[in-house]
């Protein structure tokens, strides 16, 4: 293992989480860092590995919710672009045009992606007639593919979704999985008769995300954004976001109801059965490698990764111990190893010439979820000794391992649950005061690494007075149920609502 | 299936190959070409998916021999070229100072990727300060990153491979799967301590091409390249090419051997066990989604694609009849379509409310190998009748059909080696005459669309002189034994060696 005299050289503690999270992802062989673009890491077989397997709990979930799995072309030509601009110059005016802030779904911030794409100008030394741009996601190249495939209502609706890389000219401090350059992407894209069938898909898209956060045993909240940090051209956006260990969040999923707004500009519309020209219902639902960023940053501890079971690479590592004095010890592990293995265990065998402390050292960072070491004096007595990486060993029989060692890594991922329900919920705490008057400062009240639960049913400018005085970011409404009213922070008035302000990444 | 009125618009006869083959490639659904840059596709879900078994062939050979998958970044930073441009200068100085033509291992006309790469100038409305290309293969990342992870003779050998996207600026007529400018790529990348190691090496890959070819039903002229086709700083190059059926060969495979010139352009050296700092020797193989355009055009035919078992994203269809009327048919085809699926075969049930013909119209298209049909007489019978993409009806007992599919998906594999081997063997032939003087005019002997096997020992001059005479290109020095003495075309020395040369794409 070429990583082991790097891992010699010490993990950080993991309370200091700045230190201990650029370091882990490299000492744990995930990535390495040294590539000549900042951002742009090279994805070693270990981490790979766990970011397939991530992706295969993403595509079993698309394909149990009838999306089909498309690739379309990285480059989009710049000329797409004025689709794009038409959409953000109609909702700039109607916002002008003083229309209800609620209705209006666009930031003139943000608007296209122009600043935060990387160009291509040149083919060979050609100067190219049309500069194109490596995509940051994928509405533009496939609305205007879109636009040739719907006809008709029997055309919808259209399911899809691709995992590529895209691209983004990342000007802030990079970080693996959390800030990259080139970023291994998940985009769902979904077209509808109409509202109501996006509105279904956005909860089946809450559902999947559920389900994916739940298989990675990461707590999350989820929240709807505020109207400034809305996509372009969204009706809405909800996103799910993971409190890292140092209390800042890291949004790992997004969806979108664009309502009409996108097929308005891509020319999206398709003939109803009674022969009537509408426009289509769009969503989008975006993940990344950020999830894989989320694992790490979430379950770790000062030894090294704890893998859930779900995208653990190697769930189970076997190690023959005495293997040179019993020739019996090596052809039992094997047979262990394709026991495990033939019960859908993904399982390594570990028989490098190397002191038992060492294996287990190394696969301790890794974060396998079980060690079993198999010896001569197990065989004779036909058990052998699990070693759990959440902590604790337990002695399991020969006889029917794959069905224990399966129950072992249930209970290891509801041990993660546990563990990271009991980190956020140190984390997320109620504001403490219920009343912000104009002239407070809350300096000596906001605690660093803390995110806010807050009471608030306000207008933007009363959020934009909420983030000025904590220094915080509003994440959004909360999409839990809260049966308590208390006083809106801003207003005073009751309310039902709550939403989350914090420190994000 | 929203092709169907685009398939009814009629499939040009497969003899006019250079019409079929654009068509059918839409047709069956593989990919859109309506995406405003030429030679950069839709993949549509069947040809994805379709692809990605090819990749799952590649990938279960990589993981048979040892090689790990990695992902390096796409983009690369035109500083690291200068690696690569002083192996190029290196060898041409060799050249120049009239070093032995065997021992060249460079063209100076491919000198560099710079004119065939995309380049990437700006960040947003930066100008970068270091221009970036779009990787046209990967050397150049990979290479730098080795030579920070190999230090000692325990790193070696070191076994590398990643299936991602690569580009090149195509200034050629482009052609689905065939020549295209964002290429779907496999390339896999070996570390060795000796040229030892890399001659097994190159034994390896041309063992797992063999195999990949097998399973792909595609018969291929293995040939080392001459030197002036041979890859940038390879020692050689040998090429797998495909006979597509209007005569052209189409390369889909490629190993190098790069004894350890790209080591010494970028220091990949380690220490002996002796502790004695030596250069290492490198291999690459190479693969690409010509694999699928290879498939696509030898075994389809006037009706569409027929898919080689191995990579149909469905290796059986069932379609219920009579559902309306018996209320047993459609738990029968569920019941059967879970037996098949248990047992490892992809099997879709087509419940579409469509004419039993329409429905076999569109999966005879898609070159669906096995497609059953399942009515209230067969389930009282016991029987289903399967019908063969490949030709013919088979009755089939309920009991027991996964046994029976499996069976017929390997004769339809074989029914398939047998036909191409069939077509190539028409389109190989001897070339008629054995003497080549220099005042030959060849126009009247040379055939449209025939690869032809020449005796050949000759010289680059002499080569040259034969692609000169015959407007045809020399693929290279055949990897099969040939136990005839012929007379070389130019010199007329005897030799056991062949060479083809054809038309290549």
């Amino acid at each position: 293992m070429a990583n082991h005299s790097k891992a010699k050289r010490g993990i950080p503690p993991k309370e200091d989480f700045n230190s201990w999270y650029p370091a882990i992802v490299e000492i744990a062989d995930l990535v390495d860092k040294r590539y000549p673009i900042k951002g742009m890491d090279v994805w070693k077989p270990y981490g790979l590995s766990a970011m397939g397997l991530i992706d295969n709990l993403a595509r079993t979930e698309m394909s149990r919710t009838d999306h089909q799995e498309f690739r379309f072309p990285l480059l989009v030509p710049e000329g797409l672009l004025d689709k794009e601009n038409r959409l953000v110059s109609r909702l700039k005016a109607a916002r002008e045009a003083g229309v209800d802030p609620s209705d209006l779904r666009f930031d003139d911030e943000e608007s296209g992606f122009k600043k935060e794409v990387y160009w291509v100008t040149h083919g060979g030394e050609n100067k190219l007639e049309i500069p194109m741009f490596l995509r940051p996601t994928s509405e533009t190249p496939m609305y205007t593919m879109f636009s040739l495939w719907i006809r008709s209502h029997a055309d919808l609706p259209l399911k899809t979704f691709q995992i590529v890389n895209t691209f983004r000219y990342e000007t802030k401090q990079t970080r693996s999985f959390i800030r990259v350059r080139e970023i291994h992407f998940f985009e769902a894209h979904t077209v509808h008769a109409d509202q109501e069938g996006a509105d279904l898909q956005i909860q089946e898209d809450a559902e999947m995300v559920q389900t994916i956060m739940h298989e990675l045993c990461l707590p999350s909240l989820v929240s709807k954004r505020p109207v400034w940090d809305t996509f372009p051209g969204a009706w809405y956006t909800k996103a799910a976001d993971v409190v890292m260990p140092n209390g800042r969040t890291l949004q790992v999923a997004t969806y979108h109801h664009y309502r009409d707004q996108w097929a308005d500009a891509f020319d999206l519309s398709y003939e109803d059965s009674m022969g009537v020209t509408k426009l289509c219902h769009q969503t989008t639902f975006g993940m990344s490698e950020r999830l894989l960023g989320a694992v790490v940053g979430m379950h770790g501890d000062d030894k090294g990764l704890i893998m859930p079971p779900s995208i653990a690479p190697y769930q189970v590592v076997i190690m023959p111990v005495a293997a040179h004095s019993d020739a019996n010890v090596l052809p039992a592990v094997e047979a262990l190893a394709q026991d495990l293995s033939s019960n859908g265990l993904r399982t390594k065998v570990d028989s490098r010439d190397v002191r038992p402390g060492v294996k287990h050292y190394d696969w301790e960072i890794k974060g396998v979820p079980i060690r079993i070491e198999l010896g001569p004096r197990d065989l004779s007595a036909g058990k052998c000794i699990a070693t759990l990486r959440t902590g604790g060993k337990v002695e399991i029989d020969l006889d029917g391992s794959p069905a224990n060692v399966k129950e072992m890594l249930s209970e290891i991922s509801n041990e993660l649950r546990n563990r990271s329900a009991l980190v956020v919920s140190g984390l997320v705490q109620k504001f403490p005061i219920e009343n912000l008057s104009v002239n407070d400062s809350l300096e000596s009240l906001i605690e660093d690494g803390i995110v806010y639960e807050i009471a608030f049913d306000g207008t933007d400018s009363d959020a934009e007075l909420i983030e000025k005085k904590t220094g915080l970011t509003l994440l959004g409404v909360s999409d839990n149920k809260f049966s308590e009213e208390r006083p809106c922070l801003v207003s005073g008035n009751l309310t039902l609502k709550r939403s989350y302000i914090a420190r994000m990444y």
